[in-house]
Protein backbone atom coordinates (compact mmCIF):
# COMPACT_ATOMS: atom_id res chain seq x y z
CA UNK A 1 0.00 0.00 0.00
CA UNK A 2 1.28 3.76 -0.77
CA UNK A 3 2.23 5.31 2.41
CA UNK A 4 4.30 7.71 0.45
CA UNK A 5 1.51 11.12 0.67
CA UNK A 6 2.49 14.13 1.97
CA UNK A 7 -0.06 13.61 4.14
CA UNK A 8 1.26 10.86 6.01
CA UNK A 9 3.95 11.07 8.61
CA UNK A 10 5.51 7.98 10.59
CA UNK A 11 6.56 9.62 13.84
CA UNK A 12 8.31 6.82 16.88
CA UNK A 13 7.06 4.09 14.78
CA UNK A 14 3.59 5.42 14.40
CA UNK A 15 1.72 6.64 11.67
CA UNK A 16 -0.09 10.20 11.78
CA UNK A 17 -2.21 11.87 9.22
CA UNK A 18 -2.11 15.37 9.05
CA UNK A 19 -4.40 17.93 7.88
CA UNK A 20 -3.10 20.76 6.40
CA UNK A 21 -5.45 22.39 4.21
CA UNK A 22 -5.08 26.20 5.88
CA UNK A 23 -1.41 26.33 6.17
CA UNK A 24 -1.66 28.17 9.61
CA UNK A 25 -3.71 25.33 11.41
CA UNK A 26 -3.00 21.01 11.53
CA UNK A 27 -5.06 19.01 13.32
CA UNK A 28 -3.32 15.76 13.25
CA UNK A 29 -4.82 12.44 14.12
CA UNK A 30 -3.18 8.89 15.18
CA UNK A 31 -3.82 5.98 13.13
CA UNK A 32 -4.02 2.78 13.76
CA UNK A 33 -3.93 1.09 10.12
CA UNK A 34 -5.01 2.30 6.58
CA UNK A 35 -7.45 0.08 5.27
CA UNK A 36 -7.96 1.76 2.03
CA UNK A 37 -5.62 4.02 -0.55
CA UNK A 38 -6.19 4.15 -3.93
CA UNK A 39 -6.12 7.37 -6.88
CA UNK A 40 -9.43 7.62 -9.01
CA UNK A 41 -9.45 9.75 -11.95
CA UNK A 42 -10.73 12.84 -9.43
CA UNK A 43 -8.70 12.34 -5.94
CA UNK A 44 -7.24 10.20 -3.75
CA UNK A 45 -9.58 8.19 -1.38
CA UNK A 46 -8.67 7.14 1.79
CA UNK A 47 -10.13 4.87 4.47
CA UNK A 48 -8.45 4.94 8.03
CA UNK A 49 -8.45 3.92 11.22
CA UNK A 50 -8.04 6.37 14.02
CA UNK A 51 -7.78 6.24 17.31
CA UNK A 52 -9.98 9.29 18.45
CA UNK A 53 -12.50 9.40 15.55
CA UNK A 54 -12.43 5.36 14.53
CA UNK A 55 -12.59 4.89 10.63
CA UNK A 56 -12.07 8.07 8.45
CA UNK A 57 -13.05 8.83 4.78
CA UNK A 58 -10.30 10.86 3.72
CA UNK A 59 -10.11 12.99 0.51
CA UNK A 60 -6.65 14.46 -0.99
CA UNK A 61 -5.66 14.87 2.37
CA UNK A 62 -8.53 16.34 4.19
CA UNK A 63 -10.97 14.27 6.37
CA UNK A 64 -14.72 14.45 4.87
CA UNK A 65 -16.65 12.04 7.45
CA UNK A 66 -16.16 9.29 10.20
CA UNK A 67 -17.70 6.68 12.03
CA UNK A 68 -17.30 8.81 15.77
CA UNK A 69 -19.24 11.43 14.28
CA UNK A 70 -20.73 11.05 10.75
CA UNK A 71 -23.73 10.68 11.33
CA UNK A 72 -24.71 13.90 12.61
CA UNK A 73 -23.65 15.72 9.21
CA UNK A 74 -25.74 13.20 7.24
CA UNK A 75 -28.55 13.03 9.60
CA UNK A 76 -28.82 17.17 9.79
CA UNK A 77 -28.37 17.21 5.88
CA UNK A 78 -30.91 14.74 4.99
CA UNK A 79 -33.91 15.08 7.64
CA UNK A 80 -34.28 18.78 8.02
CA UNK A 81 -35.56 19.40 4.29
CA UNK A 82 -37.45 15.99 3.97
CA UNK A 83 -39.42 16.91 7.11
CA UNK A 84 -40.03 20.14 6.16
CA UNK A 85 -41.80 19.20 2.64
CA UNK A 86 -45.14 17.38 3.65
CA UNK A 87 -44.87 14.59 1.01
CA UNK A 88 -41.59 14.22 -0.27
CA UNK A 89 -41.56 10.55 -2.88
CA UNK A 90 -38.62 11.50 -5.08
CA UNK A 91 -35.10 13.09 -3.53
CA UNK A 92 -31.77 13.60 -5.95
CA UNK A 93 -29.10 13.33 -3.94
CA UNK A 94 -25.89 15.11 -5.22
CA UNK A 95 -22.34 14.12 -4.17
CA UNK A 96 -22.70 12.03 -0.89
CA UNK A 97 -20.19 9.46 -1.90
CA UNK A 98 -20.12 8.13 1.54
CA UNK A 99 -23.80 7.52 0.99
CA UNK A 100 -24.99 8.75 4.63
CA UNK A 101 -27.65 10.96 3.67
CA UNK A 102 -28.59 8.14 0.85
CA UNK A 103 -28.85 5.86 4.17
CA UNK A 104 -30.89 8.84 6.08
CA UNK A 105 -33.11 9.44 3.32
CA UNK A 106 -34.03 5.46 3.20
CA UNK A 107 -35.86 5.87 6.32
CA UNK A 108 -38.53 7.39 5.87
CA UNK A 109 -41.46 5.62 4.62
CA UNK A 110 -42.59 8.01 2.01
CA UNK A 111 -39.90 8.46 -0.04
CA UNK A 112 -40.31 6.68 -3.55
CA UNK A 113 -37.33 6.67 -4.88
CA UNK A 114 -33.89 8.47 -4.24
CA UNK A 115 -31.37 9.08 -6.74
CA UNK A 116 -27.59 9.56 -6.15
CA UNK A 117 -25.40 11.47 -8.39
CA UNK A 118 -21.46 10.92 -7.62
CA UNK A 119 -18.86 11.69 -9.61
CA UNK A 120 -16.44 9.41 -8.24
CA UNK A 121 -17.21 5.40 -8.16
CA UNK A 122 -14.43 4.93 -6.12
CA UNK A 123 -15.68 6.95 -2.84
CA UNK A 124 -18.72 4.92 -3.20
CA UNK A 125 -16.88 1.67 -3.50
CA UNK A 126 -14.55 2.32 -0.18
CA UNK A 127 -17.08 3.66 1.86
CA UNK A 128 -19.71 0.90 1.31
CA UNK A 129 -16.90 -1.60 1.91
CA UNK A 130 -14.61 0.12 4.72
CA UNK A 131 -16.93 2.50 5.94
CA UNK A 132 -20.20 0.67 7.43
CA UNK A 133 -20.59 2.50 10.35
CA UNK A 134 -21.70 5.39 7.74
CA UNK A 135 -23.07 4.47 4.33
CA UNK A 136 -24.86 1.48 6.61
CA UNK A 137 -27.06 -1.10 4.47
CA UNK A 138 -27.45 0.33 1.05
CA UNK A 139 -29.38 -2.02 -0.67
CA UNK A 140 -32.47 -0.35 -0.56
CA UNK A 141 -33.92 -0.89 -3.79
CA UNK A 142 -35.43 2.49 -3.85
CA UNK A 143 -31.49 3.96 -4.14
CA UNK A 144 -30.10 4.46 -7.23
CA UNK A 145 -26.48 4.97 -7.83
CA UNK A 146 -25.61 7.25 -11.27
CA UNK A 147 -21.71 7.95 -11.27
CA UNK A 148 -21.65 10.99 -13.36
CA UNK A 149 -21.31 14.87 -12.62
CA UNK A 150 -24.01 16.44 -10.45
CA UNK A 151 -24.17 19.65 -12.86
CA UNK A 152 -24.34 17.73 -15.74
CA UNK A 153 -26.72 15.47 -14.58
CA UNK A 154 -29.06 18.48 -13.41
CA UNK A 155 -29.04 20.63 -16.31
CA UNK A 156 -31.24 17.75 -18.24
CA UNK A 157 -33.95 17.35 -15.49
CA UNK A 158 -36.62 19.69 -15.07
CA UNK A 159 -39.89 19.63 -12.58
CA UNK A 160 -39.13 16.43 -11.46
CA UNK A 161 -37.90 15.93 -7.39
CA UNK A 162 -39.25 17.18 -4.48
CA UNK A 163 -35.80 17.44 -2.49
CA UNK A 164 -32.48 17.66 -3.94
CA UNK A 165 -29.73 17.62 -1.31
CA UNK A 166 -26.44 18.92 -2.24
CA UNK A 167 -24.08 17.08 -0.39
CA UNK A 168 -20.78 18.72 -1.22
CA UNK A 169 -16.85 18.49 -0.71
CA UNK A 170 -15.06 21.71 0.09
CA UNK A 171 -15.50 24.63 -2.73
CA UNK A 172 -11.82 23.68 -3.85
CA UNK A 173 -11.69 21.05 -6.73
CA UNK A 174 -14.33 18.87 -8.51
CA UNK A 175 -16.73 20.39 -6.16
CA UNK A 176 -16.20 24.40 -6.55
CA UNK A 177 -18.95 24.76 -9.14
CA UNK A 178 -21.63 23.45 -6.76
CA UNK A 179 -21.19 26.78 -5.34
CA UNK A 180 -22.62 28.35 -8.40
CA UNK A 181 -25.85 30.66 -9.01
CA UNK A 182 -25.81 28.99 -12.26
CA UNK A 183 -25.98 25.31 -11.06
CA UNK A 184 -28.32 26.68 -7.56
CA UNK A 185 -30.42 28.11 -11.03
CA UNK A 186 -30.31 24.38 -12.86
CA UNK A 187 -31.28 22.37 -9.26
CA UNK A 188 -34.39 24.96 -8.98
CA UNK A 189 -35.48 23.96 -12.32
CA UNK A 190 -34.85 20.17 -11.38
CA UNK A 191 -37.50 20.69 -8.50
CA UNK A 192 -41.23 20.26 -8.79
CA UNK A 193 -43.16 23.40 -8.18
CA UNK A 194 -43.34 22.88 -4.54
CA UNK A 195 -39.69 21.58 -4.22
CA UNK A 196 -36.87 21.81 -1.17
CA UNK A 197 -33.25 22.56 -1.96
CA UNK A 198 -30.43 22.36 0.73
CA UNK A 199 -27.11 22.47 0.46
CA UNK A 200 -23.83 22.37 3.13
CA UNK A 201 -22.13 26.10 3.26
CA UNK A 202 -19.41 25.49 5.10
CA UNK A 203 -17.93 26.83 8.33
CA UNK A 204 -19.87 29.92 9.58
CA UNK A 205 -16.35 30.96 11.42
CA UNK A 206 -13.85 30.25 8.76
CA UNK A 207 -15.50 30.03 5.29
CA UNK A 208 -18.13 33.54 5.85
CA UNK A 209 -18.14 34.56 2.23
CA UNK A 210 -18.81 31.07 1.25
CA UNK A 211 -21.96 31.01 3.80
CA UNK A 212 -23.05 34.41 2.76
CA UNK A 213 -22.61 33.72 -1.30
CA UNK A 214 -24.66 30.87 -0.79
CA UNK A 215 -27.83 32.27 1.35
CA UNK A 216 -27.92 34.92 -1.57
CA UNK A 217 -27.50 32.48 -4.30
CA UNK A 218 -30.65 30.61 -2.48
CA UNK A 219 -32.24 33.44 -1.25
CA UNK A 220 -32.53 34.76 -5.32
CA UNK A 221 -34.10 32.31 -6.17
CA UNK A 222 -36.09 30.68 -3.93
CA UNK A 223 -39.20 32.47 -2.20
CA UNK A 224 -38.32 30.81 1.06
CA UNK A 225 -34.57 30.92 2.39
CA UNK A 226 -33.36 29.87 5.94
CA UNK A 227 -29.64 28.61 7.51
CA UNK A 228 -29.51 26.20 9.84
CA UNK A 229 -26.79 24.74 11.85
CA UNK A 230 -25.17 21.28 13.25
CA UNK A 231 -22.12 20.80 15.18
CA UNK A 232 -19.45 18.34 13.47
CA UNK A 233 -16.32 17.81 15.59
CA UNK A 234 -14.28 16.85 12.87
CA UNK A 235 -14.62 20.27 10.66
CA UNK A 236 -12.65 23.11 11.34
CA UNK A 237 -14.14 25.66 13.49
CA UNK A 238 -17.00 22.94 14.97
CA UNK A 239 -20.18 24.45 13.45
CA UNK A 240 -21.09 23.46 10.52
CA UNK A 241 -23.90 25.72 7.85
CA UNK A 242 -26.62 24.09 5.75
CA UNK A 243 -28.34 26.39 3.66
CA UNK A 244 -32.04 25.17 2.66
CA UNK A 245 -34.98 27.20 0.03
CA UNK A 246 -38.44 26.31 -0.28
CA UNK A 247 -40.62 26.99 -2.59
CA UNK A 248 -43.81 26.82 -1.57
CA UNK A 249 -43.75 25.69 2.31
CA UNK A 250 -42.37 27.85 5.18
CA UNK A 251 -39.61 27.04 7.17
CA UNK A 252 -41.40 26.10 9.85
CA UNK A 253 -39.97 23.45 11.97
CA UNK A 254 -42.54 24.35 15.00
CA UNK A 255 -45.56 22.82 13.12
CA UNK A 256 -43.81 19.81 12.14
CA UNK A 257 -44.62 16.34 13.28
CA UNK A 258 -41.04 14.53 13.77
CA UNK A 259 -41.11 10.34 14.03
CA UNK A 260 -39.07 8.04 14.95
CA UNK A 261 -36.10 8.00 12.60
CA UNK A 262 -33.46 5.93 14.51
CA UNK A 263 -30.94 8.99 14.83
CA UNK A 264 -28.19 9.54 17.41
CA UNK A 265 -27.82 13.63 17.04
CA UNK A 266 -31.34 14.58 14.99
CA UNK A 267 -34.33 15.11 17.51
CA UNK A 268 -37.75 17.32 17.33
CA UNK A 269 -35.97 19.25 19.31
CA UNK A 270 -32.89 19.68 17.59
CA UNK A 271 -35.05 20.08 14.43
CA UNK A 272 -36.92 22.82 16.19
CA UNK A 273 -34.19 25.15 16.86
CA UNK A 274 -31.54 24.09 14.23
CA UNK A 275 -32.39 27.17 12.86
CA UNK A 276 -32.06 30.17 15.50
CA UNK A 277 -28.61 30.91 15.13
CA UNK A 278 -25.71 32.61 16.94
CA UNK A 279 -25.88 36.20 17.02
CA UNK A 280 -22.57 36.48 14.79
CA UNK A 281 -24.31 34.75 12.10
CA UNK A 282 -27.58 36.26 12.48
CA UNK A 283 -25.73 39.21 11.62
CA UNK A 284 -23.53 38.06 8.89
CA UNK A 285 -26.63 36.72 7.47
CA UNK A 286 -28.76 40.14 7.55
CA UNK B 1 11.80 34.76 26.46
CA UNK B 2 12.47 30.54 26.65
CA UNK B 3 11.03 29.07 24.02
CA UNK B 4 12.27 26.08 25.20
CA UNK B 5 9.02 24.10 26.05
CA UNK B 6 8.09 21.12 25.03
CA UNK B 7 4.57 22.18 23.16
CA UNK B 8 6.59 24.94 20.69
CA UNK B 9 8.39 23.90 17.74
CA UNK B 10 9.76 25.85 14.77
CA UNK B 11 9.33 24.34 11.84
CA UNK B 12 11.02 26.01 8.46
CA UNK B 13 11.94 29.27 10.74
CA UNK B 14 7.96 29.26 12.00
CA UNK B 15 6.80 28.87 15.57
CA UNK B 16 3.99 26.40 15.70
CA UNK B 17 1.80 25.63 19.33
CA UNK B 18 1.16 21.77 19.17
CA UNK B 19 -1.46 20.60 22.29
CA UNK B 20 -0.99 17.08 22.95
CA UNK B 21 -3.18 16.41 25.96
CA UNK B 22 -4.73 13.36 23.94
CA UNK B 23 -1.16 11.24 22.44
CA UNK B 24 -3.68 10.78 19.63
CA UNK B 25 -5.13 14.04 18.72
CA UNK B 26 -2.48 16.92 17.66
CA UNK B 27 -3.45 20.41 17.23
CA UNK B 28 -0.97 22.84 15.71
CA UNK B 29 -1.61 26.42 15.72
CA UNK B 30 1.12 28.68 13.75
CA UNK B 31 2.27 31.77 15.93
CA UNK B 32 2.99 35.46 14.59
CA UNK B 33 4.29 35.65 18.22
CA UNK B 34 4.87 34.74 21.70
CA UNK B 35 3.83 37.74 23.76
CA UNK B 36 3.80 36.45 27.83
CA UNK B 37 6.29 33.31 28.93
CA UNK B 38 6.20 32.65 32.43
CA UNK B 39 6.17 30.28 34.55
CA UNK B 40 4.03 30.71 37.72
CA UNK B 41 3.52 28.40 41.03
CA UNK B 42 0.91 26.65 39.68
CA UNK B 43 1.56 26.45 35.76
CA UNK B 44 2.96 27.67 33.30
CA UNK B 45 1.33 30.65 31.59
CA UNK B 46 1.45 32.12 27.90
CA UNK B 47 -0.08 34.44 25.60
CA UNK B 48 0.76 34.23 21.92
CA UNK B 49 -0.85 35.26 18.83
CA UNK B 50 -1.67 33.06 16.15
CA UNK B 51 -2.64 32.99 12.48
CA UNK B 52 -6.15 31.53 12.84
CA UNK B 53 -7.75 32.23 16.39
CA UNK B 54 -5.58 35.91 17.17
CA UNK B 55 -4.34 36.04 20.88
CA UNK B 56 -4.42 32.76 22.76
CA UNK B 57 -4.15 32.06 26.67
CA UNK B 58 -1.90 28.70 26.54
CA UNK B 59 -1.77 26.99 30.28
CA UNK B 60 0.68 24.19 30.49
CA UNK B 61 0.77 24.02 26.83
CA UNK B 62 -3.08 23.75 26.37
CA UNK B 63 -5.36 26.58 24.77
CA UNK B 64 -7.81 28.14 26.72
CA UNK B 65 -9.39 30.77 25.43
CA UNK B 66 -8.80 33.03 22.18
CA UNK B 67 -9.59 36.49 21.17
CA UNK B 68 -11.57 34.60 18.50
CA UNK B 69 -14.30 32.36 20.26
CA UNK B 70 -13.34 33.29 24.06
CA UNK B 71 -16.61 35.19 24.21
CA UNK B 72 -18.66 32.35 23.57
CA UNK B 73 -17.55 30.09 26.55
CA UNK B 74 -17.78 33.59 28.44
CA UNK B 75 -20.91 34.78 27.58
CA UNK B 76 -22.76 30.88 27.66
CA UNK B 77 -21.49 30.28 31.30
CA UNK B 78 -22.21 33.79 32.75
CA UNK B 79 -25.97 35.22 30.72
CA UNK B 80 -27.70 32.09 31.36
CA UNK B 81 -27.26 31.47 34.60
CA UNK B 82 -27.62 34.65 35.69
CA UNK B 83 -30.86 35.35 33.72
CA UNK B 84 -32.62 32.00 35.11
CA UNK B 85 -32.32 33.92 38.33
CA UNK B 86 -35.36 37.21 38.69
CA UNK B 87 -32.69 39.22 41.37
CA UNK B 88 -29.10 38.21 40.84
CA UNK B 89 -26.97 40.69 43.13
CA UNK B 90 -24.00 38.87 44.36
CA UNK B 91 -22.24 36.26 41.92
CA UNK B 92 -19.08 34.10 42.82
CA UNK B 93 -16.94 33.44 40.11
CA UNK B 94 -14.50 30.21 41.18
CA UNK B 95 -11.42 30.08 38.27
CA UNK B 96 -12.00 32.51 34.87
CA UNK B 97 -8.33 33.99 35.34
CA UNK B 98 -9.13 35.30 31.49
CA UNK B 99 -11.41 37.43 33.45
CA UNK B 100 -14.11 37.03 30.55
CA UNK B 101 -17.17 36.06 32.74
CA UNK B 102 -16.48 38.82 35.68
CA UNK B 103 -16.41 40.85 32.10
CA UNK B 104 -20.14 39.37 31.12
CA UNK B 105 -21.47 39.51 34.20
CA UNK B 106 -20.76 43.34 34.67
CA UNK B 107 -23.04 43.99 31.99
CA UNK B 108 -26.00 43.07 34.42
CA UNK B 109 -27.20 46.93 35.87
CA UNK B 110 -28.58 45.00 38.92
CA UNK B 111 -25.60 43.19 39.74
CA UNK B 112 -24.15 45.28 42.70
CA UNK B 113 -20.74 42.63 43.42
CA UNK B 114 -19.19 40.13 41.62
CA UNK B 115 -16.39 38.11 43.51
CA UNK B 116 -13.76 36.58 41.18
CA UNK B 117 -11.46 33.79 43.10
CA UNK B 118 -8.64 32.62 41.16
CA UNK B 119 -5.93 30.58 42.68
CA UNK B 120 -3.37 32.07 39.69
CA UNK B 121 -2.67 35.70 39.80
CA UNK B 122 -0.29 35.02 36.76
CA UNK B 123 -2.71 34.34 34.84
CA UNK B 124 -4.93 37.53 35.45
CA UNK B 125 -1.98 39.72 35.49
CA UNK B 126 -1.29 38.18 31.98
CA UNK B 127 -4.81 37.95 30.26
CA UNK B 128 -5.60 41.83 31.48
CA UNK B 129 -2.75 43.21 29.50
CA UNK B 130 -2.10 40.96 26.74
CA UNK B 131 -5.65 40.10 25.89
CA UNK B 132 -7.90 42.30 25.84
CA UNK B 133 -10.39 41.24 23.42
CA UNK B 134 -11.49 38.57 26.22
CA UNK B 135 -10.79 39.98 29.49
CA UNK B 136 -12.41 43.48 28.39
CA UNK B 137 -11.93 46.19 30.65
CA UNK B 138 -11.76 45.03 33.79
CA UNK B 139 -12.08 48.47 35.89
CA UNK B 140 -15.41 48.17 36.97
CA UNK B 141 -15.10 48.76 40.75
CA UNK B 142 -17.91 45.80 41.35
CA UNK B 143 -15.51 42.98 40.37
CA UNK B 144 -13.34 42.20 43.60
CA UNK B 145 -10.26 40.02 42.80
CA UNK B 146 -9.42 37.04 45.41
CA UNK B 147 -6.63 35.42 44.77
CA UNK B 148 -6.54 32.33 46.81
CA UNK B 149 -7.60 28.27 46.49
CA UNK B 150 -11.56 28.90 45.37
CA UNK B 151 -12.45 25.37 47.46
CA UNK B 152 -10.81 27.18 50.69
CA UNK B 153 -12.95 30.36 49.95
CA UNK B 154 -15.96 28.66 49.52
CA UNK B 155 -15.69 26.66 52.37
CA UNK B 156 -16.02 29.67 54.76
CA UNK B 157 -19.41 31.17 53.05
CA UNK B 158 -23.14 30.60 53.74
CA UNK B 159 -25.53 31.82 52.32
CA UNK B 160 -23.76 34.46 50.26
CA UNK B 161 -24.46 34.57 46.69
CA UNK B 162 -27.04 34.19 44.06
CA UNK B 163 -25.66 32.81 41.51
CA UNK B 164 -21.82 31.05 41.63
CA UNK B 165 -20.36 30.27 38.52
CA UNK B 166 -17.55 27.43 38.27
CA UNK B 167 -15.19 28.87 35.26
CA UNK B 168 -12.14 25.80 35.49
CA UNK B 169 -10.04 24.48 33.35
CA UNK B 170 -9.64 20.96 32.77
CA UNK B 171 -9.98 18.37 35.72
CA UNK B 172 -6.34 18.15 35.74
CA UNK B 173 -4.00 19.54 38.39
CA UNK B 174 -4.94 22.25 40.20
CA UNK B 175 -8.79 22.08 39.05
CA UNK B 176 -9.41 18.22 39.83
CA UNK B 177 -11.21 19.06 42.88
CA UNK B 178 -13.51 21.62 41.45
CA UNK B 179 -15.23 18.86 39.91
CA UNK B 180 -15.83 16.72 43.36
CA UNK B 181 -19.43 16.24 45.14
CA UNK B 182 -17.89 17.86 48.31
CA UNK B 183 -16.88 20.81 46.36
CA UNK B 184 -20.23 21.20 45.01
CA UNK B 185 -21.74 20.53 48.53
CA UNK B 186 -19.33 23.63 49.73
CA UNK B 187 -21.11 25.71 46.71
CA UNK B 188 -24.40 25.15 47.40
CA UNK B 189 -23.79 26.00 51.23
CA UNK B 190 -22.49 29.29 49.94
CA UNK B 191 -25.23 30.00 47.72
CA UNK B 192 -28.56 31.73 49.30
CA UNK B 193 -31.69 29.95 49.37
CA UNK B 194 -32.71 30.80 45.86
CA UNK B 195 -29.54 30.52 44.53
CA UNK B 196 -27.87 28.89 40.90
CA UNK B 197 -24.89 27.65 40.55
CA UNK B 198 -23.08 26.69 37.07
CA UNK B 199 -20.08 25.03 36.14
CA UNK B 200 -18.44 24.05 32.67
CA UNK B 201 -18.42 20.01 32.62
CA UNK B 202 -16.34 19.52 29.01
CA UNK B 203 -16.78 17.84 26.03
CA UNK B 204 -20.19 16.05 25.28
CA UNK B 205 -18.34 13.90 22.92
CA UNK B 206 -14.71 13.30 24.48
CA UNK B 207 -15.61 13.91 28.39
CA UNK B 208 -18.95 11.69 28.92
CA UNK B 209 -17.71 10.46 32.19
CA UNK B 210 -17.01 14.11 33.40
CA UNK B 211 -20.33 15.52 32.05
CA UNK B 212 -22.39 12.37 33.20
CA UNK B 213 -20.65 12.78 36.72
CA UNK B 214 -21.06 16.60 37.28
CA UNK B 215 -24.79 16.17 36.52
CA UNK B 216 -25.49 13.11 38.74
CA UNK B 217 -24.18 15.72 41.57
CA UNK B 218 -25.21 18.52 40.84
CA UNK B 219 -28.66 16.59 40.36
CA UNK B 220 -27.95 15.06 44.17
CA UNK B 221 -27.85 18.60 45.50
CA UNK B 222 -30.02 20.58 43.67
CA UNK B 223 -34.10 20.31 43.10
CA UNK B 224 -33.86 21.32 39.64
CA UNK B 225 -30.75 20.37 37.48
CA UNK B 226 -30.11 21.09 33.56
CA UNK B 227 -27.30 20.60 31.28
CA UNK B 228 -26.94 22.95 28.13
CA UNK B 229 -24.94 23.42 25.06
CA UNK B 230 -22.44 25.78 22.91
CA UNK B 231 -19.86 25.37 20.45
CA UNK B 232 -16.33 26.50 21.10
CA UNK B 233 -14.52 26.22 18.13
CA UNK B 234 -11.02 25.91 19.91
CA UNK B 235 -12.31 23.31 22.22
CA UNK B 236 -11.97 19.20 21.00
CA UNK B 237 -15.30 18.31 19.55
CA UNK B 238 -16.53 21.13 19.23
CA UNK B 239 -19.83 21.00 21.68
CA UNK B 240 -19.09 21.92 25.07
CA UNK B 241 -21.31 21.27 28.02
CA UNK B 242 -22.36 23.51 30.93
CA UNK B 243 -24.31 22.06 33.90
CA UNK B 244 -26.57 23.92 36.06
CA UNK B 245 -28.72 23.59 39.39
CA UNK B 246 -31.10 25.88 41.11
CA UNK B 247 -32.69 25.30 44.69
CA UNK B 248 -35.82 27.22 43.86
CA UNK B 249 -36.13 28.73 39.67
CA UNK B 250 -36.95 26.48 37.25
CA UNK B 251 -34.63 26.16 34.44
CA UNK B 252 -37.40 27.68 32.16
CA UNK B 253 -35.58 29.80 29.68
CA UNK B 254 -38.29 30.72 27.43
CA UNK B 255 -40.39 32.48 30.26
CA UNK B 256 -37.33 35.16 30.51
CA UNK B 257 -37.07 38.79 29.00
CA UNK B 258 -33.66 38.65 27.68
CA UNK B 259 -31.91 41.84 27.20
CA UNK B 260 -29.76 43.29 24.98
CA UNK B 261 -26.47 42.57 25.89
CA UNK B 262 -24.16 43.85 23.93
CA UNK B 263 -23.37 39.71 23.02
CA UNK B 264 -21.52 38.18 19.85
CA UNK B 265 -22.93 34.84 20.33
CA UNK B 266 -25.61 34.87 23.06
CA UNK B 267 -29.11 36.12 22.12
CA UNK B 268 -32.70 35.45 23.21
CA UNK B 269 -33.29 32.39 20.33
CA UNK B 270 -29.30 30.22 21.74
CA UNK B 271 -30.73 31.24 25.46
CA UNK B 272 -34.02 29.49 24.52
CA UNK B 273 -32.96 26.67 22.87
CA UNK B 274 -29.64 25.94 24.66
CA UNK B 275 -30.86 23.31 26.88
CA UNK B 276 -32.71 21.27 23.92
CA UNK B 277 -29.43 18.81 23.34
CA UNK B 278 -28.34 15.71 20.74
CA UNK B 279 -29.60 12.99 20.84
CA UNK B 280 -26.60 11.01 21.92
CA UNK B 281 -26.45 13.49 25.13
CA UNK B 282 -30.00 13.23 26.26
CA UNK B 283 -29.21 9.46 26.37
CA UNK B 284 -26.48 9.99 28.07
CA UNK B 285 -28.20 11.99 30.67
CA UNK B 286 -31.36 10.01 31.38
Amino acid sequence: MNTNLEWLQEIDGSLWLTENDRNTLKISYKLKEILFSEQSPYQHVMIVDSYDFGRMLVLDGVVQTTSLDGHIYNEMITHVPILLHPHPKKVLIIGGGDCGAAREAAKHPGIEQIDMVEIDELVVKACKQYLPDVSGNLSDPRVQFIFEDGIEFVKNRQDEYDVVIIDSSDPVGPAEALFTLDFYASVEKALKKDGIIVCQSQSPLFHQEILKQTFDHIQNLFPYAGVYKAVVPTYPGGMWSFTLGSKVYPIDANSKQVPNLDTKYFNAEIFQSCFLLPQQMKNLLK
